[in-house]
């Protein structure tokens, strides 16, 4: 019995031999590996949450809203404040992180005998997420320095015909925003050639440079623009994420959405939150300048950057074959942890606090040296 | 673009004309329909949920714990201590809801080009889930009187050749216990034939006569019992589903599970509540006896009860074309609110408070009343 292992298993064979996905979670002084929000939330917020989840614990005996149509309205608010473009709650669909929304896409427009593609290096998850809900995967071209190849991605597009296509604005690990023009371009490109659904995943778009890319929304029933709670609003641990779009789109996903998907204390805590937008997008704005800072301190010291848009950056070149992983693991023995994406040349790290920058930024400075000398 | 309606996307082609799954949730005094426990948590544990969420909203700006091992290992604590059957945080897996655990199951397990079977009626979840995750649905055969026929389920086995089989016990809708020699037998069926999973559904066990089937597990890998904090815990809104079955299972899901599916604050709530569970388990009693006193007195009234395992009752019969829907009205209008699951001829209450069951058993020897005059 105990030399049961998974593959003893009648489990589907394309898991056989697989590892679950995840980065490496060590214990570091200064982690800046996941793009985490370095500023826990402020004292205030955290007594609203325990406030609001008192309230919901009272009435835990019960199904959550199914529906969750205060939380949606709220959302709506704030997309409809930060945006400009007027959002409501029918255009607002929530779930358990952002990878539960685009499993819902997928399980609703994608799934057996249809494709999805999407432009990498990008947000890896959705490939796994393509794969674990039996769409196929498409693998569109990026350009050597990380932009959208306008041109091949079209001809992909018309090529392929998958039925979803994914546009990460800005894009996860490279950090650079997509051109709106583009996105209308990959919108029309994906609209004569099937029609499919297009998703923008702007996960990072509170620390753009730019602007969300809602107002596109307009006339445009097939296009779907999917957020989350995690970065901006320094909320990983709640995992909340949401999808803006017609409302057409919002009652699909609920053909395929698990009947009360979202817990009343997730819904409570994201409420509370929700309350205490000006504050949090506060720790944005410092975080925006932190990055900058990065970027040009990174630059300075005689890396190579990309363009940042999020609030992380990728940054390189480490010549040779591994010459990443090596650069990673001498930045880690002094105590930061960065993330290797498998990106050959390149690594990424998360913007943290001031002194947690600093920590990263003596390290990279000790490498280059050390690799000059 | 007001007029675009879901069948206007390009939504999968089994989605079209479809609604989505969830009982009607109407505004009415007594709310017997959806098997949710009626006694609130105590003021204690209220306060200790928003004692632990305080403390998780502190580190919030962080993935919640992956792997959920605290949370795990005092799950194990608590089905070793009611079944006497040593359970470690290696057999046991959490998600949100068993909705989620079933779905991670099926993913895992069957999927396209697959197949799951279940004996209808049953739990309707397992074959809406397995439709949402491409797994061919079979439609196994129960006896008259809701009872597993075991030749019949057999020969549905040994004919299909499923990838994953379910067994709910004791059964939703109908409320019945399976026998743990029924369940063996079709174990072993189950392995003659593919070898296949085999899900034993236990949602609704702490309000069983009878034991969990959980030492079943011993030597029998390619079982699994899955379980909820929504019924016995009266957690309904906490969304905490989890299964215990041999370790190669849990790493199994852990292929497909979205990485981080598990809130913080979900995680910290269900760990308050396992700190309450001598508590809880008392209300368990005296839904126990309450069950046990709607049977009695349906049957004393004239109706038809199918024998309770669970915290529901299933009664009728209501004869005619749509008798059942007529009744489940008249009951409505008398200001309680019971389910129509759509088996001709007979309705489900679940156990409320001694004075929800009061004002349902008046309604319905009211119903009885009217009938016969």
């Amino acid at each position: 019995m105990n030399d049961v292992r998974i593959d003893d298993l009648p489990v589907r064979d394309e898991l056989r031999g697989k590892s679950p996905y995840g980065a490496p979670q060590l214990d570091v002084p200064v982690r800046l590996n996941t793009n985490e929000n370095p500023y826990p939330l402020p004292e205030p917020l955290v007594e609203r949450i325990a406030e609001r989840v008192r309230e919901a614990a009272r009435n835990l005996n019960r199904y959550p809203d199914r529906d969750a149509v205060e939380l949606r309205t709220k959302l709506a608010e704030y997309l409809t404040d930060t945006s400009g473009h007027q959002v409501g709650p029918a255009n607002v669909w929530a779930a358990n992180g952002s990878n539960e929304v685009i499993q819902q896409l997928l399980q609703t427009f994608g799934g057996p005998g249809r494709t999805a593609i999407g432009f990498e290096p990008s947000y890896s998850m959705h490939g796994l997420i393509a794969r674990g809900t039996g769409t196929g995967w498409i693998s569109g071209p990026r350009n050597e320095d990380f932009t959208i190849d306008l041109a091949a991605a079209e001809k992909a597009i018309a090529e392929n015909r998958p039925d979803v296509v994914f546009i990460t604005t800005p894009n996860n690990p490279t950090g650079n925003a997509v051109p709106p023009e583009t996105v209308l371009a990959l919108y029309e490109a994906a609209q004569a050639a099937k029609p499919s659904m297009v998703v923008v995943d702007e996960a990072y778009i509170e620390f753009s440079h730019g602007d969300s890319l809602l107002p596109l929304l307009d006339e445009r029933p097939n296009l779907v623009v999917s957020r989350t709670m995690s970065k901006a609003f320094g909320a990983a641990g709640l995992r909340l994420g949401y999808l803006a779009a017609h409302p057409a789109v919002v009652d699909a996903v609920q053909l395929v959405r698990l009947p009360y998907h979202l817990s009343a204390v997730t819904q409570a805590t994201a409420l509370a939150a929700l309350e205490h937008t000006a504050t949090l997008l506060g720790y944005v704005e410092q975080l925006k300048a932190e990055r900058d800072r990065l970027v040009t301190e990174l630059r300075e010291t005689g890396y190579e950057v990309v363009e940042s848009d999020a609030n992380f950056v990728q940054f390189g070149r480490f010549d040779g074959e591994g010459g990443a992983h090596t650069a990673w693991q001498k930045i880690l023995d002094r105590g930061v942890l960065v993330r290797d994406n498998g990106i050959p040349g390149w690594l990424r790290v998360s913007a943290g606090t001031p002194e947690e920058n600093d920590a990263f930024l003596d390290a990279v400075r000790a490498l280059k040296k050390e690799q000059s000398s």
